[in-house]
């Protein structure tokens, strides 16, 4: 009898759940208890930080990684394709160096490394005096008179003030995207950056930085907090200190690479489309595990659930494993392209690609009334998400890669995990899976599972 | 004329919030911005984990916390005292052994600890046979036939489907605290318990186990995770294997202790208090640096910060660090019966002892309808705490110190923090300082100095 009693128990939990009263609330259930009971997530990232790493676009590790989220999805979803991208190809090279010269003829090394897409240095590397600066005007504002000859060191920190550090990133980050070439016309010689992290710590946090149109290419490195604050501290009594640094980096042609795509086709509305996305590409410095392999291994667990737990959608999950974020985005280039020109209908994009932390709750994204609408249709479900503590709904950034779907007025959604951690290993080599709690993880998934879960059965409500 | 700007902004900021509309939004922000750019948690935390480090009642490290805590304090409070205690003073002693006998001769190493209070094993060891239960009820149904000359292995895990980590505790900590003496009269020769942890991992977790008054005291030690799931396994196959075991342990008379109490008077009501906590002794095997190293300073950073920026509180705000919360609670015992004697008013007592996670939000115990007056009173302030991501306002456990302040009909608050992580280090030797994020430890006493000056403010509306 008790056997038959949690017999029906089981399949009262897989039934449709439009067909019952309380259904949303029991799937929610059922989603998390598998989800914290046989989720893998971590299992799946565990393999993909220790067994491929870091995985830069354009490196063997990131056609890798295509080929593992291909097998991956082919043994879960109902269709999975490969979609062809040109991205760029830029290799690191060997280890860089930097030296800070004091006039006293002391020497202290400090850690930099390379920026995206960063030329190297001559093979003897550069040596120059240190103009230290805190924007992108002050640059324009000093000229060539205090720029030239010299190399400049963006050092504006993070601002702890922010909850959401999100925000601080954005604060500073132009100064490593645009900072080599506002300096170059002033005649710098190289540029360093200040990490993007909003702890003191010996790690130089990398990222893409780009070279405008007609600019000299001059190197462009980060360095650690640490480092940036030595210099600024040394040059108040040594103005003259000089850094040496060497850049080992090469930029060569762009090189075919691919978006990972996986279906399950929906009962009802197989040619709608809700999207679950990541990217698989990721930094090199590091094994790129809460950027973006949290992301990757949340939208390819959406899919592995709906089959666990026999969930047909009524509309067609796809799950897209974006190439070339970090240094492109070429892979949501092409992406929105083909849809564009397939006249693809996606009724919303969600992208995960704030790192693996414990679930908050969602953003909402796209053009004119489209985040609102959306917004407004998550916020009735509010109540349903409380008890999982999914509680901030808040109109906001998407996604990078989804963001390229804005112009086709697709709903986009941003998933938001705690945001303290993310900056203390985005983009650095400590971005390992030791960072990651298998729980807030296996969360994320839940959270968003959840979320598409309401979406295929209400949203033509 | 900026200047002369700014510097009103700065009195604008630091006025009595009453006196204006938007008051208490402007008083969160200038809490929050002091909190992530000057907020000494963090400081004072790694000087208490690195300088002191484990801290259990009786042994010399406690007094050293007692010390440190009152000088601190003594930097910022109107008055510092220390209340007399007496403690158990219960020692570990050499580093425990276990080894798993395998009938084909081999040997294999597992990690043990042995439970507060709990007696030594002869020198030799104690060398049995295993029986394998997963809850109290079980020994009894075994019986003395099967127990007798035994060691009792208590498996049953935490539940990882709890959202609210404390509750999985809760679920299995029953075999901690009365396992030895559930086992005892049925001949069990010691217990092992499987360690209170979400996670697989090798790192006993400690925790206090009692004998009950009457019963044979046997030895008691926590196990790994990985130690036990290896043993219930090696069980399947080979049923007569034994584990040898050892533990060095030895309970000494009660010795003297305090707890540290420190007081900013209230301009209005001196005699009103409001109270705000965290326990000073941890367990032994780590720096007890989340347990309750993270309350501790959070405490002492309420008062810290009030100074700081020069708020003079209404009522009198008092920091309570508490001895022996762990294995005891003999200072809360203390702690009450004193002010149950002195009459002291408590318009709410507040206690932080669920680590230094990013914050969540807080929940409400007492007596009768005490804690409901109290959420709702707090409840009209959702919205002021929905910008700093506190958003549980639940009714729940407030903490094992102010429990005892129950009957005297005190509103008891529990600082909740985001509970994934928790018990990966709880009771173990990695709740070290590593294991605590900055800006995480800093924002819960943020959160927690925002709650006490709102009801400092308004309690009287």
């Amino acid at each position: 009898m008790k056997r038959f009693l949690s017999s029906l128990l089981v399949l009262f939990l897989l039934l449709p759940c439009s067909a019952q009263n309380n259904s949303d609330e029991t799937m929610f259930r059922t989603i998390y208890d598998h989800s914290l009971t046989q989720g893998q997530c971590y299992e799946n990232l565990t393999d993909l930080c220790c067994n491929i790493g870091g995985r830069l676009s354009g490196s063997k590790e990131a056609e890798m990684a295509v080929q593992w989220g291909k097998k991956k999805l082919s043994e879960i979803a109902d269709t999975v394709f490969l979609q062809e991208v040109m991205v760029p190809h830029w290799v690191r090279g060997d280890p860089e160096e930097a030296k800070v010269l004091l006039s006293d003829g002391s020497i202290v090394e400090t850690h930099i490394c390379a920026l995206g897409f960063s030329v190297a240095t001559p093979k003897e590397g550069i040596t120059a005096e240190v103009v230290e600066v805190f924007s992108l005007d002050e640059v324009e504002r000093l000229g060539r008179e205090k720029i030239e000859g010299k190399i400049v060191l963006y050092n504006r920190p993070m601002d702890p003030k922010h909850i959401d550090t999100f925000h601080a990133y954005s604060g500073c980050v132009d100064q490593r995207s645009a900072g080599a070439s506002e300096a170059a016309p002033f005649g710098a010689l190289a540029v360093l950056v200040r990490s993007m992290n909003l702890r003191q710590d010996d790690l130089p946090h990398t990222g893409v930085q780009r070279y405008h149109e007609g600019v000299k290419k001059i190197p462009a490195a980060a360095i650690s907090t640490n480092g940036a604050s030595f210099i600024s501290e040394a040059l108040k009594t040594d103005p003259n200190l000089k850094l040496h640094i060497k850049i080992n980096s090469q930029n060569y042609p762009d090189v075919l690479s691919h978006n990972v795509i996986a279906e399950i086709k929906g009962s009802k509305y197989p040619d709608e489309i809700l999207m679950v996305s990541g990217h698989l590409d990721s930094w090199d410095t590091g094994e790129g595990a809460h950027d973006d392999g949290a992301g990757t291994v949340h939208a390819m667990e959406v899919l592995r659930m709906m089959r666990a737990l026999n969930y047909q959608p009524e509309h067609t999950i796809r799950c897209v494993l974006y190439m070339n974020e970090e240094n492109g985005p070429m892979g949501a280039v092409q992406y929105a392209k083909e849809a564009k020109e397939m006249g693809t209908k996606h009724l919303m994009a969600l992208e995960s690609d704030r790192g693996g932390f414990s679930p908050r709750g969602f953003t909402f994204d796209g053009q004119n009334d489209v985040p609102d609408k959306m917004q407004k249709m998550v916020l009735q479900w509010k109540e349903l998400f409380e008890p999982y503590h999914i509680h901030i709904f808040d109109k906001g950034f998407g996604g990078v890669d989804i963001g390229l779907l804005k112009d086709q007025n697709v709903p986009l959604i941003g998933f938001m995990p705690d945001p303290q951690r993310y900056f203390d290993y985005h983009h650095a080599p400590n971005d390992n899976i030791d960072a990651v709690n298998e729980r807030e993880l296996e969360l994320g998934a839940a959270a968003i599972y959840s979320l598409v879960y309401l979406l295929d059965q209400h949203i033509k409500d």
